[in-house]
């Protein structure tokens, strides 16, 4: 018999049906043993009625063993619907079982409520956990972050390219950047897709992509890891940086509804809103923000003081959110844009959100003349960036761009503890699947 | 004024607008000066009149300067009009310029017909060929073979997953792969997300991921690269290894239809169609083929003989389309399901598209005491594939999937000669972004 999904079973009421998934819960009541088995599409009980020929190969079922079933799609009595749960209205009569995978017992409790490990050892148990419901609403939700990130960029006219992961030269600096061993040269893993989207930006005007960065970072932080998920666009023809803020709100705020409407289930599973943004975003100069929090004016935000501007934020005007603008230009890459009025401050920006900083951006150079002055005023060397300098020689219109890490903007939304837990292979400078303190490697 | 995008001119016919862009080409013809302008979405002729304010300033302008420009749209005089091109039945009457950007003189001839550059030079001003149509078109049908992978995916209830780049361990051998200074450790770049994806198959039931792999192939052939973007899909639930064959002839069949359909443009000026797809594509066993081919069996086909295969194939049924299945057990990984009849051949296979393979896939071990029978047999050490066996110790259903290079089938598609043309910032063992012999890097 054909197989039919679990979430479609409300269709076949009193029909014989096949479905198969795997055991999530096995409950014993006296003569009646009961199932819930779950697909990639959803959940449902089933029991073993005592007179059903499945009684006896029943006895050995296990949790996550995969089944296929037969049986009846019932509607419950009265008293034992549960409103709470998925298909709390209706049970599969089981009559015969197909087991089509054992497991072995499991080496902790993975029912919903009984979970709980630390963190290091449900990373180690990565392979199992990623079963439990808690995983599969946080990737869900991961999931839908980015694909509405490319359905607003594709919407906008943005199209999708693919950057390189690795790269000839430490163009902006080596000290945090992956070396890796090239046949007989050295090469690098890219710490941002930056000047390749401004390169493909020149060709295409607006330009977007979802692709690894790599960052050495010798730091075991909740919010660090060495292996993230870009996600980049680049726009030409602005008129100006405040062109770029308008974008990427919009793009932050298309991910949040989306997120809202398509992940309603995993949020209230997860006990979680996603944070609020007001129709236009309270925004900043670096210079406000210090007279703000009456602190003297600094080079750049700490992460107190990035905490008590966002809360100064939500009780004056309830947003979740924040722009900072206006950063001391040499603090910042050498491509950033000076304000033509005040030249010691660029036109970069950041969006906070909850404490944290969730997207940073801004207007760029376009003017090749300025961006060589550039280049010599921050030392860089002109050969290790030719093919981007190129793009610049040959007319490239005023614009910006912008970009934000995926596993921080899970971690954000969900207000998880750790990025840890917004990623599903997480590595770290100590751990790649396994502490490299095992020697689970070839190191 | 607001700015009107090219492609919207028509609906604005004797009005003014502002339009912003780059020169493609400039024309002069006695006192009439015209430029070909393009922005993201399309290219309009432009004409100054010689009583324009704009003719002064119109002296200078080169191509690749960007502009913006006020003007009225008109319909072209019958003589004019040019069904050959693109608002060939228009023109933009010039009233004013504003030169946003300057541009150099070109280094070589950046015409449509002109364009006339060996692949290496091509390849050191990828900056500025980026804007030449042909590499917009082979870019524009790129984006649309991974977007339409993902929508499929997606329709098919496939949850997309990110797979790792930096891998602890060499499972599958470590000749062609390459090594991270990771900290004061070793790690390895991916070479499929093989293991990975099959271990998010055990919770999530359909998966795929678009994703970089990395392959440290000594070789300058026009097939190969370092870094290419890997499209895979892993499926449970199957009844044989033909459901992964079906699933991954709907997942091509989709989307060729979605490239005669959104590219129709791109592959008329690539001169180019897609190849035919017929309802079934023909399917061989190995050995069949070298019956067909009438030579003796090996262990594998050699690209001479993929070709033959093709050609025959295609005078036989009109299909470009061939599949091969049922490879000598030992010649593959250990991941691969043996045929239970013929345990010397295994349930894996490969699509072949006018020659060359496009895809390969199959039916895996989904029983865990066969999985570590395997494990042993191919000699493999299994703490360093740990994570992936523990997976499988829980119940797994019978499983299959596949995986193709979105750069292959972009230079297949199109009939491109060399996979460095389909590639934007092709890497191979002498490129990365310039030769390695330059000394452009670090190393």
């Amino acid at each position: 018999m054909q197989r039919t999904l679990i979430k479609d079973l409300k269709q076949h009421l009193g029909e014989s049906v096949t479905i198969k998934g795997w055991v999530s819960v096995r409950r014993d009541q006296g003569k009646l043993v009961f199932f819930d088995i779950r697909d990639r599409s959803g959940t449902i009980q089933t029991v073993v009625p005592p007179k059903s020929g499945a009684f006896e190969s029943a006895k050995d079922i296990r949790v996550e063993y995969v089944l296929s079933i037969e049986g009846i799609v019932n509607t419950r009595p009265e008293k034992n619907v549960n409103a709470k749960v998925e298909n709390g209205d209706i049970e599969l009569a089981i009559d015969s079982i197909t087991v089509l995978a054992k497991a072995e017992p499991l080496p902790f409790d993975m029912s919903v409520d009984g979970f709980n490990l630390d963190l290091p050892t449900e990373l180690d148990h990565r392979a199992l956990t990623l079963r439990h419901p808690r995983f599969q609403a946080i990737f869900k939700v991961q999931a839908v972050i980015i694909d509405s990130f490319r359905e607003f960029m594709k919407k906008e006219g943005f199209f999708e390219f693919q950057a390189p992961a690795i790269a000839p030269a430490t163009a902006e600096g080596g000290a945090e950047v992956f070396q890796v061993e090239y046949f007989d040269k050295k090469a690098y893993l890219t710490q941002s897709p930056q000047l390749y989207k401004q390169i493909v930006m020149t060709a295409f005007e607006r330009v977007f992509s979802v692709n690894k960065v790599f960052r050495a970072e010798p730091s075991t932080t909740t919010r660090h890891l060495t292996e993230i998920v870009s996600l980049d666009a680049e726009m030409g023809f602005i008129d100006s940086w405040t062109d770029v803020r308008d974008m990427s709100e919009a793009t932050v705020r298309f991910i949040l509804q989306r997120v809202s409407e398509q992940c309603a289930k995993e949020l209230e599973f997860l006990g979680t809103t996603v944070p609020v943004m007001l129709e236009k975003t309270p925004t900043y100069s670096l210079t406000e923000v210090f007279q703000k929090l009456g602190v003297p004016e600094d080079k750049d935000l700490n992460p107190e003081q990035e905490r008590r501007l966002c809360e100064l934020v939500k009780e004056e005007t309830g947003s979740d959110f924040v722009y900072v603008y206006g950063y001391p230009t040499r603090q910042k890459p050498f491509y950033v844009y000076p304000n033509p009025e005040q030249p010691e401050f660029n036109e970069g920006m950041d969006l906070l959100c909850r404490g944290v900083e969730w997207l940073s951006g801004g207007r760029r150079i376009n003017d090749y003349e300025q961006l060589m002055e550039h280049v010599q005023l921050w030392n860089m060397d002109p050969q290790k960036i030719a093919m981007f300098l190129e793009a610049f020689r040959y007319g490239v219109p005023p614009e910006g761009g912008f970009a934000f890490g995926a596993e921080r903007m899970t971690m954000q939304i969900l207000g998880l503890k750790n990025i840890r837990e917004a990623t599903m292979f997480p590595r770290d400078m100590n751990r790649i699947d396994y502490p490299l303190s095992e020697n689970r490697t070839d190191a």
